[in-house]
């Protein structure tokens, strides 16, 4: 038994005040629950309570050598930290307390504090020098749980399709020569849809089953198995049944929609030309009404208007081509014809030529091609005409009068794709996650020259820093991208340019955050992150094209900046007085915020961690920069600067527009789902997610919010600490939070993730 | 002719007045540019001057009224606007003068004007509702030239070794099979070793040319052949070669250099284990030396203690093979030992196991594999004895004492190798800036309604903003290396231990910025930048591993820092008060310069133009964080915290201290080397490559800067604005600038680079 000069009760609190003080932990919030608890805790003399108190005062800490003073005690007591008890640091506190002759017994004021100051061993089990009992992660959560909770509107089905994956032609292989990998690809797909899982979204007359959610979640586990299968399964079922399920209509349906939900009929979605990729409206290719025989002629002008990045061009047998449209001499705009490409035997129609894309840095197992038309016949009657058709007499019809409208009409079907390339590239940096997740949690390097064992990754600082706010991002955008697909599906005949600005915005916001979570994930697994067997490879090679295919990001969080300002101007056009009264009274309230100094360096850590904080910082900022966007336009435009040179002119900032705007709408739909969710620990645990993943965004912004006033710099400073704390914090539920994302061990090959 | 109220001398100022108004240019040194023009012109009246000045008003600008009907008065001139003539907008003015009843001739001062304030077409063009004659890019600097300038040290040996490349073994193929492409890079390495390109850096007694930059410089260009090539060249050369070169004495040189550099003798280095790649003390593979028989046994002792991803692995003779030394059954620390591996009909020796490492991320044309060692007997001859040795009575032997030093001299020999992985990766993303350019200045893609051209893509300012700062960056970096490479060579027989740390740190910030840049390089490519015959993807792939290997990025980081800190330490120590006594006036002198307000809002573009700025900031950066760090160390410390302990506690601050060291190492070198450049152009341009490089650099860190209240928000935004400006700036020059990397056309197959 050890001798010391601090009474009895004192003892069990000194492991938490030496923790406390070794590491600044303390904000206003989190004093009180200090003082609460041992206010309350009965086995304390006034005097001991007195000191307590004294102890407290962020004006006046501890001195140094009072806090070495706490750590020899410590030390010296030889007690042994055991990680994996419901309150590590309180039985260790009793432990170190009974060596110097204390009664060890459970003190609730003490848990208190362990508990709502979320104080985690690894946070403090390097500042002590004894003894200490790992636990690699905790099981206080269980994944299996979350993914029950993340996935409860299609647990059934997902139940039943993961274990459909267990099939051995879905296993994961290595070697990778384009035309086998290629061939590979298409069986799978072949059994896919012979078993149903192609025609999902499709009406149930046509063997589905109407749910492009369900669709839309087994796209993304499909990634699990290979990034080749989900491309051609969306190439398939989503584009090109998608198109003639969208654009065309009931003849189309009725001829095309069941075989190509059963994979009888395979399609390629022929949009992209060698010249127009982004620019759509610019494509070559003519589709030329004749009326005599009531035909449309599809023909490639020119030396680069052949179509090309073309899926599913070597094996299918139908193309929905993209065509400027050609009546009575006239440019019609747009449309959609379906048009033969081979016969029963595998041979090209006349006039049509196809060749390979070659090899690519990814998706090796989808065959992309180029496709050129000769002067190519089809009848009318393949327009896809749900928007527009050729009536009888050869006179052009369609409901949708405005040219400009019509096209975005037919463009709006690609909604539902870029939701699901969205979903795609998160479920790939899901599985890198996981991957990264599990060998952080054996991988081993460097220690304490006094310990045998060396450190685990995930115990150091940067690789929780590099690893945990993305897992919490990812959670956030699992629940956007859900919410995402539910509202389009209930669109349907709904005005659809609000759901797209959304979409174009999420999927390049969100398909950015797999790219770099891949690429950190293959930096922090180091060698075994290059080497194929690990996957990792795999998932980035294959998502890296997310970013530029279904609309590339940088145009797109153009087109939703754009959507943003015309929303915009409509709120000040719609009834114009009110409305710049409404515009003035935000901005008054928003100078309010910048300038009242409680808000600006309101660093507390139950002000930091509430939503509410998030929730404003992201509107603010999408606010001011609409505003400003706005302000600027009309500016050149008022110097007499034409409108399309005006929006170049403030370019980067309506892309930093975009991404404001697609940050906020993510934040705000997360915790309107939180919102609903049964109170209890799980609830909480989402909380947690959504402050790590806001304060993170509000990080990255950190130089605008300080350049706008928003907050000064000892909040900015609190900020980053606060990420770097709440990373530590969810370290031991790292287990729990990847097994979450409900990726099926069977498909998690990875040697290092076993 | 058309009708104005404006004087024949002001007209021709019009359209130079609506490009400053429409577009903000003017801080307070461009409005005195404006100033001497115009009152040294002689062709203007008094009136026209005091018209003149009025409209120069910051404070007070000309009304949008005044500004529209300028842009009225240039779009009826219907003048033509020519972007390939030398002062393109002086022209364009007396055209449109012209057109009013001016006279047109010549006017010096707006030339003067247009130079001084980097009008460039690209930069107004937009502007004018008027006929455009577009030129690409300027001819204004020769990429040659650039590439001489560059290059000064090795032009005649890269001249010879370009036009080597041109043999058609190095041709560049896209089909690739693991064991083809193998196979094809053992054939190139063989012919390149043939000829004498792989010795450059060895002694002249060993066939070499004791050339170890000229070596780097090769090794570079290796990159554009194939990534492959390159990385198997410098485990060869580099790696092993350098290992019996640097580590062992006159014995090892004598048997084996000469035959190395000639590529007789294939040999591998096997450094990192399975389970110890970053912490290479811990490896636990051991050379045991049994003096009965004078041999060392080489042993894998464990499941994960095996050799892994070693190069050359597959095709080599011998290795070089990292132990722990035993002598007379005590561990002596890490060494090296040359152990043959195969027999000459390339059969594995007996207790020598080898696997394939398969198939990775890229590099496939490197043979790396994993090797054990069961009980192998090698010669004590075998030993790299230079800096430990075992003499004949059995006694280990060695000049340094201390164990640690002893582990970290021989670590140094690879100081060599870390410059050439970031000059390789610097060569990859260069070649992928290089085919991106070139791509971006034909591609077109979306234009103006009244256009029939669509635009450019390098005249999208997002675009712009993307390549522009990365190509001044690459700039930056590669003058950087070459300077570390000469010092390496020059540090022989010196105290290595500063290069060490510099090259530490430059390594792992290099690497990154390839990286990043040809990530960004493949998106700005779109779909094309996905297949592999524009060559960005195996650049991509190839170069990735490269943040890994010879050091892991995070862990030469906090090297660097380590290093960093502890030269701040002796600093210290060295005589106590004088350094504490400059420490404070550090202190002192940074904290004038933050509450300088002159200083924090300084916003002139000459200031932020001035390499003198971006030296001081970078450097006050470096200070700070190097202060702050051993600070907070001191306190963890003092408050009784081991020191290993402390050290993690402060991880995430010590990476961004090794960052800020490695930055602001880069850019005074690079100004050193700019400073001593002949006066002229070129060095002008070099001084506008800094300026962007160096403000982006410190873009980066905005939120740090505002943080510590080096600038105001005012500056901060200028400093954004003006990497805008002077990535516009040089936007003419891309081309040349691209060709100055000096990539031989032969090289540089990509056809969306043609």
């Amino acid at each position: 038994m050890g001798t010391t000069t601090y009474s009895e009760g004192l003892l069990p609190y000194i492991p938490f005040y030496y923790v406390i003080w070794s590491d600044d932990l303390l904000s206003a919030s989190e004093v009180q629950v200090v003082k609460k608890a041992f206010e309350s805790d009965e086995s304390l003399s006034d005097d001991d309570k007195t000191v307590l108190e004294s102890w407290l005062d962020k004006d006046n800490p501890p001195k140094n050598g009072e806090i070495k003073k706490w750590q020899q005690l410590i030390t010296e007591s030889h007690a042994t930290l055991i990680e994996s008890e419901i309150y590590p640091l309180e039985i260790f506190s009793q432990k170190v307390a009974q060596y110097y002759g204390g009664d060890p017994k459970p003190n609730e004021q003490l848990q208190e504090i362990e508990r709502n100051l979320g104080i985690q061993p690894n946070h403090y089990n390097h500042l002590f020098n004894v003894e200490v009992v790992h636990q690699p992660f905790s099981n206080h959560y269980d994944g299996f749980k979350i993914d029950i909770l993340l996935n409860a509107r299609f647990e059934n089905e997902l139940q039943v399709f993961r274990k459909f994956l267990e099939w051995p032609i879905f296993k994961w292989e290595i070697p990778r020569d384009k035309e086998e990998a290629r061939s590979k690809v298409l069986e799978q797909l072949k059994v896919l849809s012979a078993h149903g899982w192609g025609a999902l979204a499709y009406p149930k007359a046509y063997g589905g089953k109407e749910n492009i959610e369900s669709y839309a979640s087994i796209f993304e586990h499909l990634m699990f198995v290979d990034g080749s299968l989900a491309v051609k399964f969306g190439v398939q079922f989503g584009l090109f049944g998608g198109s003639v399920h969208h654009l065309g209509s009931k003849r189309h349906h009725d001829l095309y929609l069941e075989d190509t939900g059963s994979g009888r009929l395979l399609g390629c979605f022929a949009m992209t030309e060698t010249g127009h990729g982004s620019n759509v409206r610019g494509i070559k290719t003519t589709a030329t009404y004749v009326h005599d025989d009531r035909v449309l002629v599809i023909h490639t002008p020119g030396k680069n208007d052949n179509k090309e990045y073309i899926g599913n061009a070597l094996h299918a047998t139908m193309a929905t081509v993209f065509v400027q449209l050609i009546v009575a001499g006239k440019a019609i705009g747009v449309h959609a014809v379906l048009v033969p490409l081979r016969n029963d035997k595998h041979e090209l129609l006349e006039g049509i030529h196809i060749d390979d894309n070659g090899h690519k840095l990814g998706l090796n197992g989808v065959d992309n091609g180029k496709i050129w038309f000769n002067q190519v016949k089809v009848p009318v009657e393949n327009l896809l005409d749900r928007y527009g058709s050729i009536d009888p007499n050869g006179k052009y019809r369609s409901e949708i009068k405005n040219a400009n409208k019509r096209f975005f009409t037919m463009l709006g079907t690609l909604v539902g794709g870029r939701i699901c390339v969205a979903k795609g590239a998160l479920a790939g940096s899901n599985m890198a996650l996981t991957i990264t997740a599990k060998y952080a949690l054996k991988r081993r390097q460097f220690n304490d020259n006094i310990k045998i064992q060396e450190d685990l990754l995930i115990d150091y600082p940067s690789h929780q820093l590099r690893l945990i706010p993305k897992v919490a991002s990812a959670y956030v955008y699992h629940i956007v991208l859900q919410r995402a697909m539910q509202d389009y599906a209930q669109s349907e005949h709904k005005d659809k340019r609000k759901i797209e600005t959304q979409v174009a915005g999420l999927k390049a916001t969100i398909t950015h955050f797999s790219t770099v979570a891949i690429q950190e994930c293959r930096e922090a697994c180091g060698g075994k992150g290059y080497l194929l067997e690990n996957r990792i490879a795999d998932l980035k090679n294959d998502t890296d094209i997310f970013t530029t295919f279904e609309g590339d990001n940088t145009v797109l969080l153009q087109l939703c900046a754009k959507g943003v300002l015309s929303d915009f101007k409509s709120e000040l056009n719609s009834d114009g007085f009110v409305s710049v009264l409404k515009l003035l009274g935000t901005r008054i309230s928003d100078r309010f915020a910048t300038i009242n100094p409680a808000y600006v360096s309101k660093v507390d850590s139950t002000h930091l961690y509430n939503h509410k904080f998030h929730l404003h910082a992201l509107d603010f900022r999408l606010r001011r920069l609409t505003y400003t966007a706005a302000m600027r336009i009309r500016n050149y435009i008022k110097k007499g600067m034409p409108s399309y040179q005006a929006f170049l002119k403030v370019q980067t900032h309506l892309i930093e527009l975009g991404r404001a705007y697609s940050e906020a709408l993510a934040i705000k739909w997360y915790y309107d789902f939180v919102a609903k969710m049964d109170d209890g620990d799980y609830k909480e645990l989402m909380y947690r997610l959504g402050a790590l993943h806001g304060l993170s965004t509000i990080r990255e912004n950190t130089s605008w919010y300080l350049e706008q006033g928003y907050f000064g710099s000892t909040k900015s400073k609190a900020v980053r600490q606060r990420v770097e704390r709440l990373s530590t914090e969810l370290r031991p539920h790292i287990n729990a939070l990847v097994e979450g994302f409900g990726i099926p061990d069977h498909l998690l090959t990875a040697p290092i993730a076993d």
